[in-house]
């Protein structure tokens, strides 16, 4: 294993200590419990936004925190759950009393864990589960879809709107709405390998690829030959337009996201082919990322997330966000 | 070899196709010959930046064309340097008259290929030299030492001195004291597989790690067993402070930049044992950027840039930039 830590069991603080450190005109981070919140309270009462999950895929969600996205974050261990104690401690230290919107990809400890602190909290609060990912139904420490690279979409549109003003309900309905709208699939070349775990967590020839993996090593739909980057990106797109099955002349948010171990010219190629066959179907994308947002430590591969806007999308899209992953 | 590509010859093209449909909003493409350059010019005349090198190390520098930063960036195919001709047309493409300034990492194809356009042009020209990788003295390709991420820094700080409306003169004098306020060092876990040759650059044992490697694979001080993380901070962080030798209670950025394949977490976990150690010499980190900026494809490793500050370039590096990788 080649990583550059000292202590598997000390990756997270150490690491949590530096984005405190270089971000801390944006976040600042507690330990015992830890989570990850703005630096800058909203001027205005709000609902607020948490988000969570295991460590691994930075920046998510650590990165998403900040003015128009989330409110806090709580980083469990690499691949691994936070503690109801986290998200208990984090909604303390930021509800404003209007409610807190917990937004959670769809894993069974995350979700157990933030439904327990739900129903522990005496607050007014609502969860959106994320589920963009199309490849499988069902999957390793997952009953239905898991969620991937939606959730950065979810977390900015919900954010958005509640920067806005909007109650925990209309938060919580464009979350969902956002969620519904969303829809993801992605391939890996590479395994990653968990710190803990010292190996990687899958083996794969040189000349194969993971069809419709997930952002922890999940198998996908199959095991197949390398192909080129073009039939790649068809067979993605097809599956994503199969379950979003948008209107002809949709307007629709392209983002294509590498797991982590995959350069940025080859995203870009991606996002090209991509950008070029939906305009073929009469798809128009009007909004666009490329980038490592969702990441799988060090994962070679990449998915594409495709998510169909309308006016009330676009302009939560387009609204401010100053966090250090995502600044415009 | 596993990357999404279609053909190796036509990668460079593809992946600027996409730049040019995802940041259209700062910059185009031109082809034929190939360069990158702003949306928008200036409001202003002034003294115009611009920079290139191989593909293979992005965001460097197409990521960094914007305000503030570079009018124009010319890139050759992956790790090859761009060609006179490419030179001449971004130029011809952005000089308002008051003057080019070229941004050059020391590299001899790119060097020679920069100065035959600087002999070429009719309007008032310079060049920068970057020359931070403290290293070696020589490498392949290079005489006199490798110009690497501090290059980034260089861009920066010229950048928002055109933006300000310094003169050719001005703007060269503060890329050359960037550049010799600068230093790196990185060390590199894997190579990394140029798409035209299809195979790794160098062969690297699962124990070891390239002390002092180069942004292409160029070998560095020695290969050595891999160590705990914090070693290899200190090592690094006593190569550049040999080098530069501030004052103490110096100002200084720190730049942990990640080569590729290294997740953002590691790069988290370097900073903040280079902040603890700084500021332990007594040398204040008062700025820093954590990132991929200048990679080697997927190559898993990590440099450390330190640059002393004074008030001037501090006011510089602050001062507002809008490229799709840096944007503040």
């Amino acid at each position: 294993m080649k990583k550059f830590i000292n202590d598997a069991d000390r990756l997270l603080h150490d690491a949590l200590k530096g984005v405190a450190s270089v971000h801390s005109n944006i976040v600042e981070v507690q330990f015992s419990p830890t989570f990850v919140s703005r630096k800058q309270r909203p001027s205005e009462k709000k609902v607020v936004l948490i988000s969570g999950g295991g460590s691994g895929h930075e920046p998510l969600h650590v990165g998403f925190v900040g003015h128009g996205m989330l409110d806090a974050a709580c980083p469990g261990q690499v691949f691994t759950s936070p503690t109801p104690d986290q998200m208990l401690a984090a909604a303390s230290a930021v509800d404003m009393g209007p409610g807190v919107l917990f937004i959670v990809k769809n894993y069974a400890g995350d979700v157990m864990n933030f439904q327990m602190a739900s129903e522990m909290m005496d607050c007014p609060n609502a969860t959106v589960l994320v589920t963009d990912d199309v490849a499988v139904e069902g999957s390793t420490h997952t009953t239905g879809r898991r969620g991937v690279a939606g959730a950065l979409i979810v977390e900015k549109l919900a954010g958005a709107a509640a920067e806005a003003g909007a109650d925990l309900a209309q938060c919580k309905a464009i979350g969902d709405r956002a969620n519904q709208t969303t829809a993801s699939m992605g391939v890996a070349f590479t395994s990653c390998t968990v710190p803990a775990a010292g190996r990687p967590t899958f083996e794969i020839e040189a000349d194969e690829m993971e069809v419709g993996v997930g952002i922890h090593g999940e198998p996908g739909r199959r095991r197949e030959k390398l192909q080129r980057a073009d039939l790649i990106v068809d067979e993605l797109l097809t599956a994503i337009l199969r379950d979003l099955n948008p209107q002809s002349g949709a307007e629709v948010l392209l983002h294509v996201n590498g797991f982590g171990g995959t350069p940025l010219m080859e995203l870009y190629l991606l996002f090209e082919r991509a950008d070029v066959q939906l305009r073929s179907l009469g798809l128009t994308p009007v909004r666009s990322l490329v980038g490592n947002y969702t990441t799988s430590l060090e994962m070679a591969g990449a998915s594409l997330t495709l998510t169909v806007l309308d006016s009330e999308l676009k302009a939560l899209w387009d609204a401010p966000v100053r966090t250090s992953a995502l600044n415009w």
